[in-house]
């Protein structure tokens, strides 16, 4: 049998904390009976709660933590109270030390990855980390990075999130060779940010190895699923992401109010409803919750703040997965792969892809 | 009676030109009987079709152009070609002359927008123009842009852009203050780009007349419909418009296919038939077609290459609109009160505000 993997948990971070942390542990154990869990935080709301999840228990040790951080912590705010103490600094520790495989947490953001980097730092030849989302697409999921955690990025940079995003593809999704599309407005080579042609050249020059490079994909490519990652800044990466989120609401309201207006309309519901529900479960945000810290010497899951025990476990999964697929390896080696392609002569390159 | 509006017509311009641009302009002259447009296309292809058009024929000139600009013209290209003899020009000059109120083209919009700089030129005290989108909301509608006409914008520019995106909803929707919001990641002041925090903190200290600033807006408050006017620099603003615009017919592909999969689904479909027509009405696309080109010496209006006659006639009633509620003269106006007020001494302020 394979070994277990161990998942840090912050129990004290989103709006719920541990009402939703535990029984969101409790759903992903049921998934995955092999998980350990290491829990971090304060005893007097952990261990009572804990008593009503007795399979959770079972499967964890418990690290009581004085320190909780606050959702509308400032980053050098969270930093300053929270280093080495706080339920969420120890559980990133933990994947430091080795102790976890993975963390999770629904706390803040930027606190979040603040510690992150501050306690794991980042890979060697990775200038700066990124957050991944998995967008749900017409054709299945995709990748999409950067969602949030830098402001614009450099050509550099935009190659290294896609090095990232194709070796979290290619854990994800057990697709070989992934394809990889950059952010932009226009397919044409002569539009778009200066960063994102440069970028857009030098991975038509270099050899790739662990994924096919696209060309530009733009906005509305995202819901279709033309690649399999999608490579963007920060800024709009996250107000990508915002918006279609935004969006799909929306239009759920719409629906909703529409099925409502009329009596033949909301026969009509009745008749549908597993259709309805299809639907619902398809849109569902739950299920695609996770957002992974990419770039690090660790995987962090960060986990939507206000998320249900349902969507919790997804992030749990989500961990779980990139863990058992080899998600840090997989970059560290298409790393290597790219950096020695880059700099090869055209001798080394026969001799690389032999 | 009120003098009628004239509107100048690229009939070359779109996917499809002639064949949806005059059936476009005879829709719209149903709802606008008082519009007069002017015809820039060529003779052989215009003038047979306009014979199944006696009202449209009976209501403009025709001005015959030997070039056409294509589709796929990069603006450059366009220019050097196009320029002086094009429909797509000469419907842009027309308002420069003074002969039509505003121009509508389904043209390429990288030739359409370098056509119309060179030919208007910027209005005093605008660096670059901007392309204004309508989008739909959950309150109604919003202006958002920058969509796409520029990428990255500086504080100053981004303030540009809230004045020009208020006096659009000032004549749109008919509001005496919109509110305006800064599109960004966060809504705490720390956080998002530079420039953003910049124009946000610039904002708060002017004294402000013709809109109300209300801080930063995320991605998800576009469909929300949070504020008015949603100020973004053109990249970002092209991504959401794009991924909103995608995540919309996804949302629609799935509902599609969640209707048709089982009898009961069907039945059910049929039943509230009435209420999804409602919806797919709600959600068109060409209803809210057209782009607003602000910041120029003239407005000229952007349809979707690809739509249909209807939706061109929503484009040419957007026109009528914007020039019926004297857009320009709006702008002139909130740009002098804007600039007053920035260097206003408190006394000034005072005698200003009487």
């Amino acid at each position: 049998m394979a070994k277990p993997i161990h998942i840090s948990l912050d129990v004290m971070g989103g709006d719920s904390g541990a009402e939703v942390v535990l029984p969101g542990a409790e759903i992903a154990l049921l998934r995955h009976p092999d998980t350990r869990f290491l829990l971090f935080g304060h005893e007097k709301v952990v261990l009572p709660l804990l008593e009503k999840y007795p399979r959770v228990r079972d499967a964890s040790t418990f690290h009581h933590c004085d320190v909780s951080v606050a959702m509308d912590a400032k980053p050098s705010q969270a930093l300053k109270q929270g280093r080495w103490r706080s339920s969420m600094w120890r559980s990133i520790e933990a994947v430091k030390t080795g102790d976890a495989d993975v963390a999770v947490s629904a706390g803040n953001t930027g606190a979040l990855m603040a510690m992150s980097k501050f306690c794991l730092r980042t890979m060697a030849n990775i200038e700066r980390p990124a957050i991944a989302a998995i967008w749900p697409t017409t054709r299945g999921e995709s990748v999409v990075l950067d969602v949030g955690a830098t402001i614009g990025a450099d050509a550099q940079q935009l190659i290294d999130f896609a090095i990232l995003g194709g070796a979290m593809a290619r854990a994800l999704f057990g697709i070989e060779k992934p394809t990889v599309g950059l952010l932009n407005i226009g397919v044409e080579e002569v539009k778009g940010l200066e960063e994102v042609r440069t970028a857009g050249r030098l991975l038509k020059e270099t050899p790739l190895r662990s994924f096919t490079y696209a060309g530009f994909v733009e906005g509305d490519d995202l819901g279709k699923g033309t690649v399999d990652v999608v490579v963007t800044e920060g800024f709009a990466g996250n107000i990508a992401l915002k918006t279609a989120e935004g969006t799909a609401k929306q239009i759920g309201g719409y629906l909703r109010s529409a099925m409502q207006r009329t009596l033949m309309a909301r026969l009509g519901y009745l008749l549908a409803r597993s259709a309805f529900d299809r639907l619902r479960e398809k849109m569902d945000p739950r299920k695609v919750n996770g957002g992974v810290f990419l770039g690090l010497n660790g995987i962090v899951i960060k986990s939507h703040g206000g998320t249900d025990a349902e969507g919790f476990a997804s992030a749990i999964g989500l961990a779980y997965d990139m863990v058992r697929n080899e998600l840090l390896h997989k970059i560290a080696q298409d790393l290597i792969h790219y950096h020695r392609g880059r700099f090869a002569t055209p001798a080394d390159q026969t001799e690389g892809e032999s």
